[in-house]
């Protein structure tokens, strides 16, 4: 069935999703901030600042007006940079009452709040109205329509099936969920995890110790997610484990390229300085400290990112510091081994 | 405390794995099929054949004589090829009373057994003494002194925390676990989805649909370890999505090379021809198969790879048949959405 859908924000990810949903068969109108970016979109069907090479489909259109591109949708997709939707929905015309698909991965600086929680209080939506899309996700390789999967995530199951249905493409596979939390903790966690993938290549480093990373990172990010709530298979899943081997493995992300530039030594100011554009860790690594110690756990991978961030220790002692700890059991209800066990010998059989 | 420990096989992880123990401060006795290369090892503490830029340490020397390497051993290390350890254990002394940990990665043809259920059968071990190491641990990588770390499994803690403590260093740290079925499963079942990334990457596809494999390929995996008694978190670990990324990162493995080319449409002669070694992958899909019939486990991944490996079906007809399965949910008690969800309008607010 054929739909008009609204996605507010014409960035590379809102541009390429608006692809997504062209190619499912819906009529798309994308809010751009700007008039004539708004009036490209329209005349060539192609975002030429984000996605120059991508035809994004016949049917979609841009708009610079928020009320013209919410007028008659079906479905609001939210695709604004993070930090900046609490001002976005509190400075314009509410969203109309339909499902709210957010696409936005952070933790709002100030409130430590969830993209949805920023919703809700923000746009007035009530939680069983809104959903989040996450998964491996690089904007580029979904406008060139290669295969790639990803999850909705929706308190009510029947409005996550509905909205898996409506935005499935041959080479878009959606999975539905309904863990919110898991999701969007897990989408906004991986920006500091791929910060300390990128340290380490510039350190000189393998795949072995990346993949250490990636899995003692992702061990920390689900003892977060599951003292906030979130279930633990979501960051096994395409939202955890995807997304963050994904972001890992693009050595064209900004994250990765922050961090290769700390790993060459290079302090904060230095590496922002030579990669000339924002990386979300950067600015989430704190207020993931803060979430984390409210609820009381341990981030030993979040800490080294942000103690290296802060010039509090050099990425040679963050290294050490996390190879030194005591050896511990893997898995849930991890403990410390026992430091004597060197001393006694192996037992004979 | 330093040790005497034997390392049954001289191959590039075997030798990697002397280097480790070496440097975790044990005396170490590499056992070598061939005489000249077990001289070579004594002589000049290096492995001309597989590592030859590597230091193993002055406390590694090298036997031809599977005796001497075991005299006086107080845990055997096993690094003999997988398919050869049937006929190694058979054929040779038994092994002493003391700790075995295997290194050995796959499931046995014919028998679709465990490594550590061939060594319990064929070396008459009781499973109590045998303990599995498994992780991202590339050779190369472990042999320069990169910072990695890896499972330890064994039934009894006790011996599993003992273990773990006597591989630690200052770069290798090891983690205790006692789920041998897990870490066996997972460590066997990653090179048939390296096998399925490589075809992506031959295909010509990017980090998304790479990442998506590895994704839904470790769900795969999971599903069946648990019908075989394995804990989820295992999966989850350093033995799981950690070898299982550092795998499918590395170009150089010899599945991702066979994939490669079998997704730049090479049949699998041709494959094998071309890059001119074998893959573990490529002999492990069907005995896996084997092992998910036997349990009633779907395992689509795997499927996919075994009809391109045997001619029945095109990389691109695998392709759009993995794509097109139903929609479903995410995680444990994954169900099937309804298809007629596409057809209801989303409700109001």
């Amino acid at each position: 069935v054929r739909r008009r859908v609204a996605v507010l924000g014409a960035g590379s990810w809102g541009s390429a999703f608006a692809a997504v949903l062209a190619d499912a068969g819906h009529d798309v109108v994308v809010w751009a901030r700007r008039e004539e970016l708004a009036a490209r979109i329209t005349a060539t069907h192609r975002n030429p600042d984000y996605l120059p090479d991508t035809d994004l489909g016949q049917a979609v259109t841009g708009t610079a007006s928020w009320d013209d591109a919410l007028d008659g949708a079906e479905t609001v997709v939210l695709a604004v940079p993070a930090q900046s939707l609490r001002a976005n929905l509190a400075d314009r015309s509410p969203l109309p009452p339909v499902p709210v698909l957010s696409l936005l991965k952070g933790i709002e600086n100030g409130t430590a709040a969830r993209m949805s929680q920023v919703v809700a209080e923000a746009g007035r939506v009530a939680p069983e109205r809104i959903a989040v899309l996450s998964g491996p996700n690089l904007a580029r390789e979904i406008a060139a329509r290669q295969p790639a999967a990803s999850v909705v995530a929706c308190p009510d199951p029947d409005l996550a099936a509905r909205l898996t249905h409506l935005v499935q493409t041959p080479v878009f596979r959606p999975y539905a969920s309904t863990d919110v939390v898991g999701v969007e903790i897990a989408g906004a966690l991986k920006n500091v995890i791929a910060l300390a993938a990128g340290i380490a290549s510039g350190m000189g480093l393998g795949d072995n110790t990346k993949a250490t990373i990636i899995t003692r990172g992702l061990a920390e990010i689900t003892r977060l997610g599951l003292a906030l709530g979130a279930e633990a298979a979501t960051f096994s899943g395409l939202a955890g484990v995807g997304d963050l081997v994904a972001t890992c493995a693009s050595t064209l992300s900004r994250n990765q390229r922050v961090g290769i530039a700390l790993g060459r030594g290079l302090d904060l100011a230095a590496a922002r300085a030579e990669v000339g554009q924002t990386a979300e860790g950067v600015t989430t690594a704190g207020p993931v400290l803060e979430l984390a110690r409210g609820v009381g756990q341990d981030m030993p991978i979040t800490e080294a990112v942000d103690a290296v961030l802060r010039g509090g220790s050099t990425v040679q002692e963050a290294t050490a510091a996390l190879l030194s700890r005591p050896l511990r059991t893997e898995g849930p209800g991890s403990r410390v081994l026992r430091p004597g066990s060197t001393s006694e010998a192996p037992p004979p059989a």
